[in-house]
């Protein structure tokens, strides 16, 4: 695979565009590229949607987050793939392609930032902006190798972005590195990365998800993590006592009403094709009902304080990020929704809760990288990001 | 079928840019939209391929023909979904959807230039370009019972276009109604229409290939084209003697050949995501090799050599637009694609020769529109569209 063919398919083939960025800053010297789902004044956004490209005229102002970025010192160097409208977690998209793998180029990228994930794995750029709704950064870092963090909802502004389900969207990026990460992070965040002893806690019922290989391949992951960030052993978590497939249902439903509510009109009116997997995802959330959706919304709450009572003023959750490497690109569409659905069972948990979690690439399976995460309460987004740092000189 | 459904899928969902056009001229008062494969300053052009979509921009100049049509008073309203590069007879778009049948919405509209043909067969607009290669403004015009001319290869400036395969392309029109269609021929031929008594030849190679069904079907359109246009009955065409089967292969040779050319360099260092049909068709183009393009362009300059022989001063070949009405939508691909070599038979001798046709919606089966054509010697054309006119009070 040629270096112009991984950036072919991790970049949007756009008309380059200057997009001044500040001289000197906490960012000078790095370079990023940003997901097609965020607004850069001079090129259009096409949320991996070609009707919606099509309708997006070139865009005049730049997303708030984006041109923090640039202010900071950040080079803008390009719009990347994604999946469209960034209802997938595969990476891939049926009328823009599938972003390299960083580590293997037959297996999927992950995603749906799917394209900054293969940028920065692929050394195309220092960072890469994504955004995550049910997975979207968590996925792609794990399967790439990459630092990612899904921070605090509500924490970092999304204006100038194509919304997917309001309530869960959340502006995410990716480094290789983790000093980077940390930069990027005291920028976008506007709070220092920090670090302090946590206590770690394993959520039996997520880990219990795994097969035991996976289990064995986490497991030097978990060692370092006890070892660096924490006084005593990972203990277990107390329990949720909400199963899980309840979890994921209401995840489903609460993120199908309102990514139907952003896109229904779009959908019902202007017919855009939608690929696979998506075409089926958008169609069953017309079907969703505003009484499903309150019941989703009820158990979020529910849930969010089970996990903040069970994490008290210094835990901090371990968990795996994915319940396996990175799948193959030859896997049938059948077997990548099977495991969309176990992808979600540890997804659900951040994205109903609203919680940061950080994917941290520790681990390897199969020849490849493996991500293993760490979710802590309300704006600990500088703590995970701190502790990730920490970390670093041994990845 | 509401009328918004068919403008949403016939007409690319662009934002609106004003188009200025003479406040009078020979097309005051007449409405057209324009395929997307022709520059309109202020508007992307994509060939109905996102890739090439996302790289276009906002084109600064309008494509000459365009123009001419704007310096004649006509109004511009929108451009209009192509199959995808152009290299299609279905009138479907893997991304950017199928144009709705201008008879029947459970009926392919033919394509590529699909939306055009939509557009002015729904009223949309009084008028719409398109563009042939193979077929490509002959095959809508039949399926949606519309005039539409394939004129002398090399006629109407080309410029500001994206190319298929140069020495086959031309830029075509259609109209329900001949007297409009004869008002943008005198402005796009700078010929006024004209016309003459013709003596009609029938190519019996062509006319064998119908089902008696579609004999039939056409038979009152002949009776008609007699009538009106000429004082003898039809006579036998004098043989070409050369198999169609060759002729057809040499078709798809030259322009596969060419095609690869000018969109082989996108398609190999791009990798866009082609949809059925069109892939393939790219795939096979790779690997027609320069003798074969060679060979094929001699037996063009031989066949063009027969017709023109055959058409004398006064010959005008009368023939079948296509083997029969439009397919249903719900034929498998593999169905079309036969649909697909049993069309190009019909429709090879104009892109190989370069001679002009025209269309005529002059017969109906099954309940829709079928064509008949007229195919004249080199720059006939404003006898075509002249016969055409007379035609009219009867359509």
């Amino acid at each position: 695979m040629t270096r112009s063919t991984v950036h072919a398919r991790a970049f949007m083939p756009y008309p380059e565009h200057p997009v001044p960025h500040a001289a000197s800053g906490p960012l000078q010297g790095l370079s990023f590229a940003v997901k097609d789902l965020f607004d850069v004044a001079g090129y259009p956004t096409s949320a991996g949607q070609p009707h919606m490209l099509a309708q997006s005229g070139i865009k005049t102002r730049t997303a708030p987050a984006v041109q923090a970025l640039l202010n900071a010192g950040a080079e803008f160097v390009g719009k990347t793939v994604t999946d469209e409208l960034a209802f997938s977690l595969n990476g891939q998209n049926a009328h823009f392609g599938s972003p390299v793998n960083g580590a293997d180029p037959l297996r999927l990228s992950g995603g749906s930032s799917s394209g900054s994930a293969s940028a920065v794995a692929h050394g195309l750029c220092d960072f890469a902006l994504g955004s995550d709704t049910g997975g979207s950064v968590r996925a792609p870092a794990s399967h790439n190798g990459l630092f990612g963090l899904r921070p605090t909802h509500g924490r970092i502004d999304m204006a100038g972005s194509h919304a997917l389900a309001p309530s869960f969207d959340v502006l995410g990026w990716f480094a290789r590195d983790a000093e980077v990460f940390a930069r990027v992070a005291e920028v976008l965040l506007q709070e220092a990365p920090r670090h302090q002893p946590v206590r770690l806690l394993m959520p039996r019922e997520l880990w219990d998800l795994l097969s035991a290989e996976v289990r064995a391949a986490l497991q030097p992951a978990m060692d370092q993590l006890h070892i660096k960030l924490a006084s005593a052993a990972p203990s277990a978590a107390p329990p949720l006592n909400m199963p899980l497939d309840d979890l994921t249902m209401a995840f489903r439903l609460a993120q199908g009403w309102e990514a139907w509510q952003v896109n229904g009109e779009f959908i019902r009116t202007q017919q855009p094709v939608l690929g696979p997997g998506v075409a089926q995802r958008f169609e069953w959330s017309s079907h969703v009902t505003a009484d499903q959706y309150a019941s989703a919304q009820a158990l979020r709450t529910q849930l969010k304080a089970r996990v903040l009572q069970g994490l008290g003023t210094d835990g901090v959750w371990v968990l795996p990020t994915m319940p396996d490497c990175a799948p193959l690109i030859s896997q049938t569409d059948a077997d990548l929704e099977a495991y969309r659905g176990a992808s979600l069972k540890l997804l659900c948990i951040a994205g109903l809760t609203g919680l940061p979690q950080i994917s941290l690439p520790l681990a390897r399976h199969q020849g490849v990288p493996l991500g293993i995460s760490l979710l802590g309460p309300e704006n600990s987004d500088a703590l995970l990001v701190g502790l990730a740092r920490q970390l670093a000189p041994a990845v």
